[in-house]
């Protein structure tokens, strides 16, 4: 089965009712599960997790717009995350039996279908964008819901469905298709923050590092150890494991071992499996060896 | 949900259609898949690999019993592999949300249910065995079924459940509850079988190693190299990565390298999840952060 994860960003985190409404929206949709919501009320913001199949979340997504439409004008609207949209990014992910290929057209089908229900305009972004200067999401959204109409009537920035000026009170929408995130910290056996930001600045790609990886140093006071913070944004292209021994290998450059390491929130199993896979040189392995896989495709 | 795995073994191999029909039986139950089913004309056997919660996989084994009590006769049955029942084998492997106590507890409610429907005498193994002489199925089995009638008049051999003596046709039958086994094989860079037979000594239980292990030394004769083949049979308390590492480590004593590893058929997520977290070192790691496993426990 199509097993895709999709993780809407909604302008609204203060209204915790509003919130609940869109939840069982959701939660309504036969096939789809609502895995996770959080509101952050100074962000005035909720994420919502949800999975299923193309058809599933299309109907989820069709539902939550249709009630952030009705709940949410941007023209009242305030909060510290930047924002454009009272829908303001869905980014659609792989998780299992679907290919990149199929999210991002389903990122068009339902961008599509947005603009052409809601009357708003929708921009196609990541993996969907088909413009290289609309590919990050923080490029596409720069100058926020205020300057939406501004630039939305600048050369470059005619939306990929739907009206070219903003939706009055629900402004446009981010949609696109992208990688699942991973979180991923390394704690290090030391005080020293000059050796985590060393690393981080080793490993991540804007300073010459791997190309899916996001990196920083930390300090963690209270442990009185430092950490490099990740954020890797394609497991299979830059995978955890090679990312664990480049930060192992640097460290021991500084007489510095490697303490412990964490994922924050979900892993897709395919991540996991292939760092089993790389520590334990196994090869001819496939997916559906592990029992849980095989479960969820056969009968 | 509970998940538990199941592989009856059968005394029937050459009858297709007898097989199919089994087959069909176990696919009709509402909630258990069948994952896997093959026949062995020589050993005259085949083997099923079902799962399901605990009253789905109940509820098949006692459909195939019904079908098997049907179409087998020991009395006219020839073939390789050891048997002692129609249906021979009925091992219960929790995988997901269910203890092994569990297991044991739905493996003597089954063979309470098989014993008083069928009057087929049932004897209990491995982890659900009331008896330590009754542990090992070889133990259980020696003499097969054509020495049954007498060692069930022995002391000590009285089964745990149903009628002292065979069924004329259908014999008796083991039930129990087991680990997960997983088939591991880890291939050595060099010819030398004698290198393969030391390594597969020092790491199988019944010589001194791990508790979990069965191994062996054999040669790839077309590939020029040298196999230690496994079976673990607690991936929980004898993890792969354990059993890796020191493979790996017995070979550098000869010089030797791991030219790589194979895991045969079936395994739990959980057993490469834990080498993940070994390797790469995470702490407080929890299941259900696996996406996978998640979108099963949740809505």
């Amino acid at each position: 089965m199509a097993l895709i994860e999709c993780i809407p960003n909604i302008s609204e985190g203060r209204r915790p009712d509003v919130v609940a409404d869109m939840a069982s929206a959701i939660r309504a949709v036969p096939g789809v599960r609502l895995l996770d919501f959080s509101s952050d009320a100074s962000h005035n913001r909720s994420v919502f997790t949800l999975a299923g199949d193309a058809a599933g979340v299309e109907q989820a997504v069709m539902a939550l717009f249709e009630r952030a439409v009705a709940a949410i004008d941007l023209r009242t609207h305030h909060g510290e995350h930047p924002r454009m949209g009272a829908v303001d990014v869905v980014p659609f992910v792989p998780i299992e039996g679907v290919t990149m290929a199929e999210c991002v057209a389903l990122a068009k089908k339902v961008g599509a279908a947005v603009a052409d229900r809601f009357k708003i305009p929708v921009y196609l972004y990541e993996d969907a964008s088909t413009n290289p200067a609309r590919k990050n999401l923080e490029d596409i959204r720069r100058g926020e819901f205020e300057g939406l109409a501004a630039k939305m009537a600048t050369q470059g920035w005619a939306p990929d469905f739907g009206p070219s000026a903003p939706h009055p009170s629900a402004g446009a929408a981010v949609i696109g298709a992208r990688m699942a995130l991973i979180a991923y910290n390394i704690n290090l056996a030391t005080d020293r923050l000059d050796v985590a930001k060393k690393i981080a600045a080793a490993i991540r790609h804007s300073s010459g590092g791997y190309r899916y990886v996001k990196a920083a140093g930390f300090k963690l006071e209270d442990r009185g150890i430092v950490q490099v913070s990740m954020n890797l944004t394609n497991y299979e292209k830059t995978p955890i494991f090679r990312v664990f021994e480049t930060v192992k290998r640097e460290a021991e450059r500084y007489g510095v071992s490697i303490l412990e390491s964490e994922i924050v929130g979900l892993v897709p199993s395919a991540a996991l499996n292939a760092a089993a896979e790389f520590y334990l040189q196994i090869e001819g392995f496939k997916s559906d060896q592990v029992l849980e896989n095989k479960l969820r495709t056969e009968n």
